[in-house]
Parts: C-alpha cells; structure tokens; sequence
C-alpha cells in the first residue's frame, strides 16, 4: 500500500477534483420564465445572483486547491500509507464543496447553512494542511518543519473558523471571511515550503 | 506555481471538458408517454426537437474546443500563472455551457436564456482566445503576434456579441449567428498561429 | 489538427466513456418504501426490474465498445482530421444512451422509446465501424479492406435497424435484438482486422 | 483483446470510481430551511445524519478498493480477456453503490434498503476478490494460491452475505457488520498476496 506511485494519486485526485469543480455548474438552477417582458424576467435572473456568487467563490477555491496540490505532490515519488489516507480525507471534504454551495445557494441568509460552507471548506483546508506537512516531512527527513510552511497553513482553517463563528452572529462578515483564503492562497508563496 | 507541467493542466482540462461534455447529454428530460399512440407520442416528442439541436450545438461546440485547446498546448512544455489562470477562467466558462444549453431548453424563444447562452460562450471564447494568446506569446517571445493569429482569436468574441444584441432583437437571427463559430473554427487553420 | 496524438484522444474519450457508463446507474430512481412490510416492498422493488436489466443491458453494450476501442486505437499513432471527427460523433452518440436507457426505463413498453434506445445505438454502433474502417485504412494504405472487417462492422447498425423495425410491430423481439451485438462483439475475433 | 495494457485498465477504472465517489456526495440533499430558528433548523439538520453516515461508509469503503486496485494492479503488464471482464463486473457493481446509498438515506430502517446495500457490496467485494485471484494466477503461474490469498478474498464477501441475513432480522446488527470489511481492508496486509 505505501509503494502506490505519485502519479496515481495524482490522476485519481485531478479526476475528483474535476468532477467536483465541473458539478458545481450543473447545481445551478434554470428558471423557468414565463412572461417574455424582459424588466419582470430580469428580476428572475437577479434572484439567482446570490448562487451565482457562491459558485464562483466555490469554482475559484478549489482550482486554487488544485494549483497547490499539484505544486505538493511535485517533488515526491513514493507515498505513504498517512498521505494517502490524508489525502483521501481531503478528497472527501471537497467532494462535500459542490453540497455545501448548494446549501447556502438554497438558504443564502441562513446561519446554519453559511456555517456548513464554512466548515466544510475548514476540514476540506485542513485536511490539505496536514497532507502538506505529511509530504514536507517525508522529503526532508532532517530538515526540522519552516515555522512559515506552518505559518501558511494554519492560515485556511483558523480563518475558517472564525467565518462559522460569524455566521452566528453577523452573517455579512462571514461572507468577507470566506474571500480571505483563497485570495492568501492565490498570491504565490515567497519561498517554496 | 510557475511550473505545472503543461501534462497536469492537459489532463484536468480534459477531465472537465469530458464531464461537461457528458453531462450535456444527461439534461435531455425523458418525455412520459401516456399514450401508446404513436401519432399522439410523435407530438411530445417533436417538442423536444429545440433542445436536442441545442444539445447538438453545445456538443459540438465543445468538441471543436477541445480540439483547438489540444492543438493549442502541444508545443508548450512549462506554464507561467497567467496561463493557468487564464485556462482556469475558461475552464469556469466552459463548466457553464450545460447550464445555459438547459437555460435554453427551457426557454427556447425567450432573449434572455437565448443572450445568457450567447454571454457564456462569448466568455468562454474570449478567455480561450486570451490563453491562445499568453501560449503563444509565451513560445515566441521575439516575434511579434501575427496579426493573423488575433484576427482568429477575435471572431469568436465578436461574432457572439452580435448574438446577445440580435436577441434583444430578433431571435432567429442569434441563433444563426451562433452557429457561426463552431463553423469558422471546425474549418482547419491555413497557416498554424 | 491532425497531428494529434493517440494518448490525447483515448484520454478524453476514455473520460466520456467512464462518465457516461457511471450515469447510467445515477438514473436509476430508489422508491420510497412505505410500508414496513417486506412482500408489498418487494412489489415496489419488482417494479424496478426492467429499469435494472436495461441498466445491465446498457452498461455491457458500452463496456464492449470500450474494450474494443481501445483494440482498435492500439496500431495507430497520428491521427487525421476524419479519425477525430468520426470518433467524436461515436462520444456524442454514446453519451446519449444514458438517456435512451432513460427513455425506456420511464416507458418499457412504448414502441417510441424501444425505437428511440434502437436508434441510439444504431447510430454509435456505426460511428464507431466508421472510425474503425478510417483508423484501418490509415494503418494499412496499401491494402485493400478484409471483407472480414466490412461483415463485422455492419453487423452492429443491420441489427439495430432491425430492433427500430421490430419495435414499431412486436417488442419483445426488438428486446431480443438489441441483445445480438453485446453478444456478438463480446466474442474474441478470429483475425485481426 | 488480450493485449490491453494495464494502464488502459488503470485509468479507465481510476475514471468510473472517482466518478462513483464524487457522485456520493452529489446525492445528499439540502433541506430547505424555512426557520430562521436556529434550533428548529438544527432539528432539520440532524434528521440528514443517517445519510451523511451513510455518506462516510460509502465514501471510505470505496476508497479502500481504490487503494486495493492499485496495489493489485501493480504487479502485472498485460491483461487476458478473464481480467479484463471480472474488472468490469466490478466497476458495474461499483457503479451501484451510489444508488445503494440512496436507497439506505431514503429508507435507513427498511430491512429491503440495508439488504440491497449489502448486497452491492457483496457483489462488488466478490468480482474484486475474483480480479484478484485471477491477476495472481497469471503473474505467478506455478505457483499454488497461497491459502492466505484466498482467506482474506472470502472475508469480504461472507460478511456482507451475514450482513443481507442480519437485514431481515436485526438492523442494527446488519449496519455493524457493514463496517467490518472497510475496517479490514483498511489494515495493511502482513504478507504480500
């Protein structure tokens, strides 16, 4: 099991990752627009706008997701049984992304379903953490962890969960929260952990 | 970031643009037959005839995509972030076509579903024609684009604003001049750009 | 255009094929079991029977074409425009039978939707002994084409007109026809074609 | 047909089971939060429990098989007609498995549902015990089955079969046998099958 080659995980790990980012489009719901008066049927539209937000939000997380774990798994060559199972972890966590889009799509101004994004996207950010450092490790056996490898990694899941702990209380500022990570994420890192 | 190799890009793009592709086909609602009349069910069936064009349409559409997209990346081996980006936004873009293919089947003679198709594929053109662009510029960094090469990349764009004007307008119209792109760009290249 | 390789088009079309052939069982609707008593349930499930055996009956047939399309890309490394078109139009007609597998399931004895599922397939099974016969001919320029090839590639579409005949006068046989080709291009050939 | 390279095999069955996998996820549904009452909606949340549990079960046990594919997998070149069409029984009832977890999440006290669930299962941990035994037989030809081979082959399929048998007497004793053959695939093999 631990001799499973780096190129594998990685094929199983885009194919999921594909369909996960390709399904949240196919959640997107079409309304049916019954009158042909352009302004009323706007309005239709605009009621989607809420949805349409939250897709791109999810679409542009996990292609940033996809981005770093590529540049993770780059440098390896055998796998452990700990970054499998640690990977498989995120894979589930994400594959969770396109149901919990659809749950704020369903009730955008609800706390609860704000705070399932958040906490899915929390463990689905974790889980990718503690693959990092899994992989980190193993390729510098004797190099002690980068304070900053942990640094960056912590960034996602604390800020995460402090998005759950607004949508309890204001909703607006976990909204702003969610933006935080992928754009952190986004910007390249300075030096390669 | 800088160093996927162009293999990874390739094989997500493919993953995303099979499943799109596929899933157009799984919109198709199955019509309940009541009757065991033939005439009768010919009638419900005729019905679906806009939406198994546009389904046509959308297929190959996509196919002809792929196709350029393949041809697009073969003499690319490192990728910078803007390339990546920019095939992430038109990946995003092409994740929609399933999602507006059914906008339209559900509102086959209404401007605005026909302009939401025509809006998705002119992003979907114009981000594939900016990722032409970067590759190219990428490859031959002392020539000068062809003026050749941004002619092509414009049709698309252009020719799909016409169509989201014309369906304010006169909707038969768009729908000839949705068909315009698949055309141009089926046809093969004179000189390669 | 043409100088696409052969790993690029097995990938994608082995990515179509993989999705269409999961979908199949993503149809297949789960009754909600009221009552607590098993018999009344196992009528509910019996119900299900012919959507189940459509589903077997769907899910061998593209197995098959599977297994032989990758027989049949094996001897062949650059691949023209005709190839690619004509093994596009096998994806887009494969990717429909998910939904023809629907049609029948939603009305199994509707003389429509036998014929519909007949048609389906007649028009992927051609698709393919096209593609095949270009692949073939591209291989070997010099030789003619074995009569073999020809009689097996036409036993596929003859088959599945006679089901579409069938289905519009007495479909039990039309059933029995559409069994003939899993069958059929399930056994090993004798020569190579 | 014999000649199919195990990469084919590899990632035509890497495609069928990540889509399986994603599909899990694809299948929970979003209750629509009418309360903005934070407890009444935790009430309507917690009623989803089951089906996420059901969720995980799947979603580990399907991951296990992955991991076991690939080892299996790794040691062998070509493929015989026999690999290649058990591997496809497998995939065909792998495919299932998302319907079976549908049938539990609509009816998780339903001894028919947990039968069915156990019953995919069984099928699909069989026609993998089958791959395996017939993979080992064409990698080491002269050589008898190690009984321990055999032995952990059969522990799969005998659970589930208690399993379909607990369903229709005690379900909660079914559910725990259910959880039984991911836990022991999970743990690494001493020797080498």
């Amino acid at each position: 099991m631990h001799n499973i080659k780096r190129h594998r995980l990685e094929q199983f790990s885009d194919g999921v990752i594909a369909i996960a980012i390709t399904l949240l489009a196919f959640e997107l719901k079409v309304p049916h627009l019954s009158s042909t008066d352009i302004e009323s049927s706007l309005m239709q539209i605009l009621v989607l706008l809420p949805t349409l937000l939250t897709f791109i939000l999810s679409f542009v997380t996990i292609a940033i997701l996809w981005v770093n774990h590529h540049q993770m798994t780059e440098h390896i060559d055998t796998l452990n049984r700990r970054i499998i199972w640690s990977n498989m972890a995120f894979l589930m966590f994400l594959a969770l992304i396109p149901f919990a889009t659809r749950a704020i799509a369903e009730n955008p101004y609800h706390s609860l379903s704000v705070a399932t994004y958040g906490f899915v996207l929390l463990c689905t950010s974790f889980s990718f953490s503690i693959t990092h450092l899994l992989i980190h490790r193993k390729i510098n056996k004797h190099i002690t962890l980068h304070s900053k490898l942990i640094e960056r990694s912590l960034v996602g899941p604390i800020v995460y969960v402090c998005a759950i702990v607004s949508a309890f209380n204001y909703i607006p500022i976990a909204y702003a929260l969610l933006l935080i990570p992928p754009i952190y994420y986004f910007l390249p890192k300075k030096s390669q952990g």
